[in-house]
């Protein structure tokens, strides 16, 4: 029932004419550049020859055609046992929450994207971008993880820019379809593993309506599916699905961003949460965000700043929509905010700060809050080596009313990480790809250890209240 | 023990000697190449970028080494409660055998083909195309599937064509050996998802064997796993596998192909259908179609127009050899047929007709009888932007005699969907890639929704007996 | 939690000045381009178009870049009855720890790798080498597979060569991290379908570091999961998880190879094997090897020859420290040797012996001993078409003591294949892609049927002491 074939006209018939066409056109061709040579001025085979290669160019480069992205890490993290530590940015109790720390020498999986484009222009000049994402997660080492790993299509959509029949406000404007990723509504601190703000799943857009000269704005409508969550308070086994979706307004005024998004989950109020029926049905949020392109107008670099704030299924502020447990009366803000600058030559920082406050959060009259100082130093010392230096501290109170058996915890955790690290080309943070090793110490509050079952914190004797962590990594993106 | 090394020849040494010598062999060309220069003619130069760049072509272009393909859609399809609407061209009870109503505004999937080609051209001429399809299917809306997918491999095949060797009624013909869906017996009505005939499995054949000016004809073995069905009347745990092979000729005179198939898939007659041991064993299958290059003769355009006949395990008509639960006695017969043409300048039409037949189908005595009208109707209107309109009406009658608990059902299903489609180049039927917003109004007979459990027919109180539905969607083919 | 964006300066503002940077620079230079073309002397347009076609070049080949690779295979193999016959190079009881068999007609399954590489230069000359490989296994000869299939991803590592700032003894070393086989320890019998020597896990290491003239070496430190074990003498159900670190110095002196390992894996004494607590936490392993340019010296061609020795954990001789069962006073000695050569204008010929003795394996007392002979002859009749035979003989004597519910076998198995084989271009051992059609006959020796429930030998009655089978296959790699 699923079977597609992947294009109308290729039976067999029509395909023969088609090859027939193309392999005498083909003939014509290769017996007229025979004869042509001898005819041909070298002004002639010289503009071909620009000519063919201006055609060839783009789609050698990926341009037109096929191209290839990537997003990828893999490492190990050992803990003084030499056995994997569990890890990565979101392991303290606040982390259940959107409260990440640094993640450096902190990730114990392997995570990647590949990314397959093609990218095409019609005649009059349309270009059309097709983008699939297939990504995967596992925590294995093994080189065969059929079991443990989960091969997933994470994007699948289709991109028009530079459309022959707009014009006016729409003149420069993009339209989408398809399972995305926002262009826009997708930025991070990259050293938190967080993104300020993300918004995905399946719907339909538009890029760069332009009102005027510096305000211009995006519009998308998103669906994300709520899949089997418990619909009766009297049996847990009894489930239902719903829909949130999301119609949001991106609007840009030179360097500053609002953004506004409204979602409805139809029956969502069904959804049993903490024994109670009092899940959120639609909700708000909103974001206000600066760009700067200096490091906070002291020194050149740059920096982000945002403000983010949900009400309702809104209260997710950085996964638009994508939590369908908040409660109808969840309020939420959070802050954040990166820069990077040299400090001198061959010394780079980057300082962040990720904090949220959140009320009536999954139950009536709960509280979560949770504050992450982050910075990242590195020292470059030639052209293939820098050593990489990074602290977190974060401090959160969790006050949870036994949500999802978690205990309230009110207590800090800090680390820091020191990574000798081997690159192509030293020079920025973003230059990638890279090879380290690193060493990490953290340490924290015994009361944290009582967040949850399971949590990596506490999660074994050798794993109380701080520890060494240490391993090798690699990481690229293209 | 699955694992095999990806070439024989990469032991360290022999990759250490060929690094060497390809090393040498690139300086000795740079440092060739800037001797040259000075020494070289106008005319050298210009025969050597000529040469250099006709080796570059068809590498950029797909033609030699890799290439991309896909089919790719992803859509929303919501009811009037904002939710996610059951649906697909299968979702009324003739589906069930295959009975496709219109796509248009009816699909709730993403559904994908990455095909990753690789072609290569010996010294001696002969030409070899590697292709691997890997296809996922979900319903699910949200950017990370890993549960909810269906990622697998559809194709992994090599086909051999030019073969310098061969010679007389082979002198065109092609070699193939792996897992694959037909080159020819795979063509379809689009706008109904359905096939007119697919054959596909694991297998070995002969393409384009050319008897005269007129008459070629294409020969294979395909296998198809029957796995895990019922084996024992009493426990409908204890389970049994086997294979069901099938020899087909494809045979062509002109415009006229005709298709016989022979299939038996030993010991599937202890299958247990419907509470008896009368699967069928063997099959026969053959299929008599028209590919007219006009629209039936009236306007300039496209037809195909098939009958399709089956006994036994061949009664599926469409998935050659797919369906094990066939009874003994089973005999179909189906008409497939359709059309494309203008009207005028900026509007096209596409009429469509399937139908089938078919008695003794999985229980001595049963009969399934259904007939669908489609019609596509396309009005262009500028270089990015058109509506589609589609109308769907389906009759069926099917006394299912309680085979997997389908009660017998006998009514009519209408559907009919308005779609503002843009495109990057509009004109045709085939243009690809589409970004559509839809409407669909659909109805039908109360006594449809009675058939099955669990069906879209009926499934809520939202659902019965007509309803609006409404969406976006993307749709790719390249 | 898993989510990471794909780069953290997509944010729309900084990607915005980005494109608007690109298109004016872009139309700068189509600007000037044409007015250059008016100026440019024939002399400028051709070295113009020199040096674009070489930044060209090496993307549209692969070089630079995207490129593709893989491994595949895809076959129906059929007994008399024409069902599926189970089969593969481990069927023997011996296989069950690494006895292979001749692969020649005895492959059931549909394999394949699919490798994508991307390559980038740095400016200061550092290459860096992206390769992620996506593998599947089945032995359904279905087109949907989702839930037959194993789509997993097998490797994801960069490797950096040529690094500008290395010197000395590391300056042409190679550094890398990630998940991978490794480059050099992973050479195979290929007509056995077992590697002689395979490391694979996720780590990271470095390659080359040059001592001498002649004397080279690859360091480096690899990880592999032990998961699920169990962990309780009186519950199977509790299980525990550990890590296998394995450091290993690969030495290199001319044409002879010496590899060292050590490998621990803490508490894996807490495994349950067998009943009781006598599982390996340690292990070491040593391989030394040769690798001849030559036919053993008698004629053109190559050989390998090998002698692997392990204790521990060491004592998987061939897969380095990927079976946690090992009983901690395990030893194994493996011997494994092939070489190829041709026999005349147009016979090849390769010999291989792959035989090991291993005691204390699993169980306290047990005995393992296996010896295989293997020949692969080749008769090339035309430039497509060459006649492949095989011959294996096996024998072995397992003492298991009951491990695993496996009895304890002492016999012979022996097995030969006539396989007609297509390719685009005969000539040599290596050349793919291959189509064959395939017949073999095997014959064993009763007991070898006893050894576990569910082996492929006696699966059936139709499967006893000997047997027929043929099918069709595909091979190939690039």
């Amino acid at each position: 029932m699923f079977h597609t074939t992947n294009s109308p006209v290729k039976g067999r018939l029509a395909g023969r004419s088609l090859a027939v066409a193309v392999g005498l056109a083909s003939l014509a061709m290769a017996a007229g550049s025979v004869q042509a040579q001898e005819q041909q001025s070298v002004e002639e085979r010289l503009a071909a020859l620009e000519e063919k290669l201006a055609e060839v160019e783009p789609k050698a480069t990926g341009d037109e055609g096929f191209s290839f992205n990537t997003y990828a890490r893999s490492g190990l993290l050992l803990n003084g046992d030499l056995q994997s530590a569990p890890g990565g940015p979101y392991l303290t109790p606040a982390g259940s929450v959107g409260g990440a720390v640094g993640r450096l020498g902190n990730e114990p999986d392997t995570y990647l994207e590949a990314i397959l484009n093609y990218k095409q222009v019609a005649e009059n000049g349309t270009k059309s971008h097709y983008r699939l994402m297939i990504a995967d997660s596992t925590t294995s080492s093994n080189d065969w993880t059929a079991g443990d790993g989960a091969l997933n299509v994470r994007q699948a959509y289709v991109e028009f820019s530079n459309l022959a029949s707009f014009s006016g406000i729409f003149e420069d404007a993009s339209i989408w379809a398809g399972k995305r990723f926002d262009r826009d509504l997708n930025f991070d601190i990259h050293w938190l593993d967080s993104d300020i703000i993300f918004l995905g799943g399946l719907g339909a857009g538009i890029y760069d309506v332009k009102f005027a000269d510096n305000v211009e704005s995006n519009f998308s409508l998103y669906g994300r599916s709520f899949l089997e969550f418990p619909s009766d308070i009297q049996d847990q086994d009894i489930t239902s699905n719903t829909d949130n979706l999301i119609l949001t307004a991106d609007n840009y005024f030179g360097n500053v961003q609002w953004t506004l998004s409204g979602m409805k989950a139809q029956d969502n109020d069904q959804r049993v949460v903490g024994g109670a029926l009092q899940a959120a049905e639609t909700g708000v949020h909103t974001m206000l965000a600066y760009h700067g392109d200096s490091f906070f107008g002291v020194s050149e670099g740059n920096f982000k700043v945002a403000v983010l704030h949900g009400q309702g299924l809104g209260a997710e502020t950085k996964n638009i929509g994508a939590d369908g447990n908040l409660h109808e009366d969840a309020v939420s803000t959070r802050v954040a905010m990166y820069g990077t600058t040299y400090l001198s030559e061959n010394w780079r920082f980057a300082p962040a700060i990720l904090a949220e406050t959140s009320e009536d959060r999954y139950i009536k009259g709960d509280e979560y809050q949770w504050l992450t100082f982050n910075a990242r130093l590195a020292q470059e010392f030639n052209a293939n080596f820098e050593m990489q230096y990074e602290a977190s501290w974060q401090t959160m109170d969790l006050e949870t009313l036994g949500y999802d058996d978690r205990n309230a915890v009110d207590g800090d955790y800090s680390r820091f990480t020191i990574a000798p690290t081997f690159k192509p080309q030293v020079g920025g943070f973003w230059n990638r790809p890279e090879i380290r090793l690193f060493a990490s110490y953290s340490t924290w509050d015994d009361e944290l250890e009582t967040y949850a079952a399971g949590d990596p914190l506490g999660a074994d004797s050798d794993f109380e209240s701080g520890q060494w962590t240490f391993g090798t990594q690699m990481e690229i993106w293209f």
